[in-house]
């Protein structure tokens, strides 16, 4: 592996097309696209509204097994069937979540892809990039301050400052800041009371600005933030503040889809970001809308394992957008399969067929489970150099019995031409018209059976627990109108259990819920099983010692 | 008045050219120009270091009386000196500074001229523009993680936790987070401790990146940047926790100078802004050479009144970036002279020349302390509708005996029309060769003597006072080798005193240095007199609750 080049070499040594040229082949015109430098651009709102009645194309889902450390290489196959379509002559567009730029200072690992299926510029994209989550950010802590300010000058609301729910967030890795005492010093700086900062994925407003239809609704959403409850208990909303229109106005410009390309210099679309845990984990709704207008395939990926992120995907971010996917792509490793199977990470070069074999039960669920919400799926087997052709065969032969294809796929080492046979099979099962979509669970169930539901048929759990607290929370919320809602489980991403140590395909588990918490705006209920931290930290020596320009001007360490 | 337009609505009628455009007549290939959207631009670091040799142009600082409520348009002024230079077949480039998004959301009132001297686009200027404070912002706040996460891990470099300087910062006017305590919440969020934000514009990284050389510079004076010290009391320098690097790459693109046009489709730089009491109150060095590099002739502006901004702008920026300033343009409304001779805020409109004559003391003593710096100097009268033709001419007899014209403006209401004679008189100015540019002291007397000649040569003072730990504090660091860095007085903007409700012209009284701080990336030793609020809060009504979107996609109630 000495001679493997670095992402970051290898998207360095790309040769990118202006992206006026990108957005041409879309047929959007130059004065359409709002350029950030010469290889980024978002898409004017106006040109967005104008192709509302063209036919949509087919969209097609990537998800994947449960991460392991192992990794899986979910985004590199997104952008590497992307550009397999495109080869094999399609009309197609990736639709992908932005990075957060606080982790890039933490762990090294950029969020845009790999190898030979990158989306470019990928420093951009994982600093600034357009300046979206800077965007939520401020509109964020504007409610945030507007919250204070109102109680700071009479608090004609009678805010109960204990019960304040909205926070602060910051685009960075800072545990410090987790819990904290704001309004200290004196009368001149307000009440002192708890609070706290959270990432800015984590932001109720990130989560908004990824479902909103357009600007109307995201303002509508905004005015729906409930940031604390009165001394009577009623929720006071973000309206209430008059919050929502200076909101909307700082995200005005993050409310347009941004375009990149891909290292093949095919189109794809970077936009918005929200937690996989305590907010659904998909690309915005706007961008993946119009990219269905402007290509015949539309590839987008869903964050973690198909339990957490594909079952959001289809219950909040499709039934809420009436999206209606056509096809599923689950992502596998051989090495993450075999660390199902239970073997340790420093023995995954050496082959094991029966450990691999007995973790293909996590792979197994996920093809079971996604064929519950009537979407088609293929396997993707994502190549590593350590993958032998005896592991390659048997994954084959155990998902073949299954019902269900698995096609090894190089694009990481090949780019567009190792990925051509999924491209065609992807193609072949979205045209086939076999997807029935339907989500897992109506509307009109009561809440704590949305649970159920879900950990019954997605985490083949045993059971539901909750506190008498959060159960009764469950209903008042459904007394105060937000019964209809999906919910939003909050679980490790690791396991399908709430046991981020149990690997395979457990069954017969009890899922403990926490604790819940209501995204009006966004529109969803956050149901909290075990830890989730929402203000992640620095490792104790963080990527960010040793990220700089070098001489050439290029940007070093960062990957 | 009723039927004068609105600065937003003026702005909004404008014809705008491509900035592509206004970068061609500056010599500025596309390919140099950094686009964000059709209208605004960064210039690429390469074209920049490429105009090294190139000869300057003239540098033109626009400065102002003490401000008062009555306004004095220093900005107007400078962008329709700048229309003004351009219609009378000169080139000429406006440089000015980029405005805080914090403020916007509570007093009314943008930062990027009025009536028809403005540049444009001015809510974006006004808003995220390009991004610059936020990258300001996020580098800041990566080294304040760095900080409590160095002290998490085993606390290598021995910080000792209750003199930590370093605080967070955030773009928005949030009085609660002034003073706070972090890492609460037990032993997974570190050591709790008393910290605190200021406002993004009062960062030093603000500072750092308004007086940086260029990029490697700027990773310099990162590194330099102290953000404690430990137990034995030695400095802990951002570099000690190898924080320069990271944060020299997420203000990478921050360091290209923006460039916008003005209503008249001139050229403009708008780029930094650092406060002006705690900090130096200039647009970017980067930004000033690169015009007058590109320009015959470059108008800038300092913040406040003659007294800090132009003092500030002449001591820090042009001594440590080697400026050499070839005239000043000193503004004074008829209005704020009234009130600087005693007329209460209602009665302005009332001609009152005797009280006018008086106020014009303010006017003599800043007409006065410019020419020490030996820089010409020629003062603006910017017009008011309710100014009297007596009082006009009372203004320009009085500063006449002073040996110095005053020269009625009419850009606000006009544009370039109205200041054509302003501009006529600048170039002659400037073209004099009368200017014999040298900073007030020397480098290399005492930091406190230092203070003391500003104190008595600028602000007329009687004597400074400090505490024996103030002065102790100013010993050490000239020990520690900082001696011969430049002071910033930090002290109210509304008076030559120390107090803010002193108008006019005082003589004799006691400046009280408070507290010393020292920005030793910077480069500057701050010396604060009275109460320095570094985190504004919002008023009881805020700006924010009447800004929207309108229905027709434009933004409503910013300014």
């Amino acid at each position: 592996m000495g001679t493997v080049k670095s992402d970051i070499e290898i998207a360095r040594a790309a040769t990118k097309m202006p992206i006026a040229e990108i957005g041409a082949r879309l047929g959007i015109p130059r004065e359409e696209l709002v350029p950030y430098g010469h290889d980024k651009a978002k898409i004017s709102a106006a040109f967005i509204e104008a192709q509302s009645s063209k036919k949509d194309g087919k969209l097609i889902l990537v998800t994947a097994i449960n991460p392991t450390p192992a990794g899986e290489g979910k985004t590199t196959t997104t952008v590497g069937l992307g550009d397999g379509l495109n080869r094999i002559g399609q009309k197609a567009v990736i639709c992908i979540r932005e990075p957060s730029l606080g982790p890039c200072f933490g762990q090294k690992g950029g969020a845009a892809g790999g190898g030979y299926a990158q989306v470019i510029p990928m420093e951009d994209i994982n600093l600034h990039f357009t300046g979206d989550f800077h965007a939520i950010t401020s509109a964020h802590n504007l409610l945030s301050a507007l919250v204070d300010n109102h109680i700071y000058w009479g608090n004609a609301q009678n805010i109960d400052i204990r019960r304040i729910t909205w926070r602060r967030v910051m685009d960075m890795n800072d545990r410090a800041l987790r819990d904290i005492v704001v309004s200290l010093g004196g009368v001149a700086n307000g009440f002192p009371r708890e609070s706290g900062f959270d990432i800015a994925v984590a932001s109720e407003v990130m989560a908004i600005l990824c479902l909103a239809d357009d600007l109307k609704d995201l303002e509508k959403r905004l005015g729906a933030i409930i940031v604390g409850y009165r001394y009577d208990k009623t929720p006071v909303f973000a309206r209430d503040l008059g919050a929502d229109g200076a909101m909307a106005v700082l995200l005005k410009d993050a409310m347009q889809p941004n375009l990149v390309q891909t290292l093949e210099n095919n189109p794809a679309f970077v936009h918005g970001g929200p937690f996989a845990n305590i907010a659904h984990g998909c690309n915005s709704v706007v961008a993946t809308r119009t990219a269905l207008k402007l290509a015949d395939y539309v590839v987008t990926e869903a964050g973690f394992g198909a339990d957490l992120g594909a079952e959001k995907f289809f219950d909040i971010k499709c039934r809420k957008a009436g999206l209606s996917p056509d096809a599923a792509v689950i992502v596998a490793t051989i090495r993450a399969l075999k660390m199902n199977g239970g073997v340790a990470k420093e023995d995954l070069a050496r082959e094991n067929v029966a450990a691999l074999i007995e973790g293909c039960a996590n792979l197994a669920r996920h093809v079971d489970n996604v064929r519950k919400f009537g979407v088609p799926v293929v396997v993707a087997i994502n190549h590593f150099t350590s993958d032998t052709d005896a592991e390659v065969r048997a994954v084959k032969s155990y998902v073949a019995k299954l019902g269900v294809e698995a096609i090894l796929c190089r694009h990481w080492a090949e780019g567009s031409a190792g990925i051509e046979e999924l491209a065609h099979k992807v193609v072949a099962l979205a045209d086939s018209g076999k997807a029935r979509f339907k989500p897992l669970y109506p509307d009109d169930v009561p809440l704590i059976e949305k649970i159920e539901i879900v950990a019954s048929e997605i985490y083949n759990a045993g059971e539901v627990t909750a506190d008498k607290a959060v159960l009764e929370q469950l209903l008042a919320w459904e007394e105060q109108g937000y019964g209809n809602l999906p919910v939003c489980i909050a679980k490790t991403q690791y396991s399908f259990s709430t046991d981020p140590t149990v690997f395979g395909a457990p069954a017969g588990h009890v899922v403990h819920v926490r604790e819940v918490r209501l995204s009006a705006g966004a529109g969803f209920v956050v149901a909290i099983t075990g830890d989730i931290r929402t203000m992640p930290g620095l490792p104790r020596s963080p990527a960010a010692e040793r990220i700089f320009v070098n001489d050439s001007g290029y940007i070093e360490g960062l990957f």
